[in-house]
């Protein structure tokens, strides 16, 4: 999807709970063309996702739905020996509870990203992915699978028959086979605004990816990923914006015309 | 809608949780025509949910929405001063994860009504009827909101032009003014089948109930309530039903053809 | 408690949950004497707990439990209608889990302060004050009930034999009987540091305070209490200590030596 | 401890949860000398606490902690990845939760028995362990660890110098290694009371039980689980607890002179 040059940029939004804030929403809807909503069960509670859904439709942000585990104090990263079963039917209840706000605020619900452990089970996984997968597709087949490429969530979203969307990371360095540098390694994290948007206009221009080896990594996204949580995660998603924009760019959700 | 005798017999299902048990759900099943379901604040989980969905579906059983407080551990009963935009989002919230499973589940939502305290402050507090007859009607406007007869919520429903079902007690005393007879005044509870049975094919026949303090109250009923948790209750949905088949009243969920 | 002129300073502190952060903890742990710690039913969780605990004994800083109704998403704010054991229990539980950090953590439990809307319904319906009064009295009898003077709440905590302090607020207005001005009336909240450190000298070293309507007010309290989400708490609470040390008020726990 | 013969047996109790029920508790509290109480977190609420401490003092029955991961709608049986310090922090809150009704119900605290899936992870990953022990022990060195001999758990108690005591289990089937057949395989589960009773007495009096593969393997145990939630669990105490008091074997907590 990255002919003509075109890209999706995607953050986690939507992670309040009650009292309590977290993440920089506001800055961050001006910035991204995907939100990625908590649907209650790691962040978010129905007033955040109502106004979530609100400012997204008011910024022209596509809306996705972020399922995760039911772990609030844990914020949803960590793992869980969940069954398939379960998996399945608590996508099943997010997807809808989500999907409440997005019928009644005007902005369709486009895509699902699992969230936090449960992403990185499902991209491991494959019973886990095809719970996900199942589990979307039972509730809109048009609904778009959000994951890294090259995963079993991929594939499951594929052999399920989902239209499936790939990310890259903008704050995160890779192996030499794609996946992502353990954040317990130094170097890990990118938090250089500037080098986050070189690395991404390659990506999405030349659909490569210098690894932290020092390699040449071959990769094709449908959008870039900045964790709202990577310090400065506001500074690195303007400056990629800026870098791809001024490259000629266009920022605009995966799957739209 | 009791024309032709034909009535809805409804009781509170699916309100079990994780691995707790609760109500003779499959007994019900077998008697009821309109299921109340859980919808995970009160009582209900996502596997709790998507069975009890499947139950409804297999027994010919209409599905309605059971929403309720957040408060597991008071399992809904206790009122709580939650604003109305609260009440609404949280009706959002719940109407929108059990709709996942009808949906799913080929067993469409036909009707709300809400559960224990939020029932009790919504009959009688027009701002907090009105939040949920705003979100009922938000989400989709042919969902029948089913309470007792003139109540705050009743009104608040036909006001937000809302098809609207009311509904009688098989288990409770009635008071001159056609509310209920507080469970604190001994008599408040009818828990011989028999004597249920005789009271409500009065109400569908005649539209008529003697209250405790035996005068005759006028009441005209769409549905049938039996609480779940009444002593006997399915004793007395049982005696209800036969009487009501034997005199040639036909059971089925309000709103049906 | 306020011969020879030494005053409590208290704020509300460990509030936060898993990722969420919320108020000045840093900042206010170096200014107040005691500290009213969040249990887990509205906020805190046991990291939170462990730590808070941790940074007021660093600080010489009085813990006192804050325990509140089971409602996160609220924040503990909303009136719940629990019965007195339901509040008496919950607050059993409560004051056990913070004190197994006190134990651990070498700095004991010296008082009871219940958080928002406990707190407002227990100053004024004697029956849930008195709930909490015997879940602190069975728990401790050596505990402190802090809670505003010329309450239900006092009066419970004095007919139970408990020792009793009263507190005064830095950032709020008062009506000619010593009650608060509700929050819904402009001029309730006192944002303006040096206001408050005026009226808080006053009241300190004699007991008066101004009221909203303009009238002298009689008040002897204990502890001084700045809510922490009250804008500009921590400029408040600076301004107020400041004016009182330098008037040679001396800054201590209450029932300290 | 077995000498002369005497012999604990423990179950796990109060386990219910607001208005669930769950488990032959008033049964089993009749048949066995140590109650594993839920603390909250996987079951159990501040009322069934308070209630099953109170039953475990009137039946002379020993309180154990029974702390859990925060999963309730999971049981406590799915594993979770928490981290040491989350597991040490989670089992202090829940020790101190728990301790609150024992000091107040007259019914010291005497043993922990973690819950669920964090026994099974406990009993096999040391830094697990060691945060169970480290809670425990911080919190009151006196108190028992129970746990399965040979395992993670009991190395980790004796490390930290705590007394530790040792279960076997009437209602599972046993490899010759001393560890319990999977659940997955047939004859795991031991369902029947007189062939437990018979196993139970030869444990006791001879150290000695049948493995599953028909070998004869050591054991030396100071208590006996039954787990509530096996079929027909009172049946299976009864049969246990009427065999050994036949053949003179004293029942009574480990640990009580």
């Amino acid at each position: 999807m990255t002919e003509g040059h075109a890209i999706d940029l995607n953050s986690d939004l939507g992670e309040g709970f009650g009292a309590y804030r977290i993440g920089p929403d506001e800055e961050l809807f001006g910035l991204i063309s995907s939100a990625n909503v908590a649907c209650g069960f790691h962040g978010g509670d129905p007033r955040v996702m109502e106004r979530t859904v609100a400012a997204a439709k008011a910024h022209g942000v596509a809306v996705g739905a972020h399922p995760g585990f039911l772990d609030l104090v844990g914020f949803g990263r960590r793992a869980m020996a969940a069954t398939s079963d379960e998996v399945r039917t608590d996508v099943l209840y997010q997807l809808g509870a989500l999907d409440a706000f997005c019928r009644t605020g005007g902005a369709p619900l486009r895509y699902v990203k699992p969230h936090g452990a449960l992403y990185n089970v499902a991209v491991k996984q494959p019973p886990i992915a095809e719970a996900i997968a199942s589990a979307v597709r039972a509730y809109d087949p048009d609904l778009i699978l959000l994951a890294q490429p090259g995963t079993a969530l991929i594939a499951a979203g594929e052999a399920a028959g989902l239209p499936t969307a790939r990310e890259g990371f903008a704050d995160r360095a890779y192996n030499a086979d794609g996946t992502l540098v353990s954040r317990l390694i130094p170097g890990a994290l990118i938090t250089d605004p500037e080098e986050a948007a070189d690395r991404m206009l390659r990506l999405v221009t030349e659909g490569r990816l210098l690894t932290l080896d020092g390699q040449d990594l071959e990769l094709t996204v449908d959008s870039i990923c900045t964790h709202s949580d990577t310090p400065g995660s506001v500074a690195i998603v303007q400056a990629v914006r800026r870098r791809l924009e001024g490259a000629g760019v266009a920022i605009r959700p995966f799957g739209a015309q």
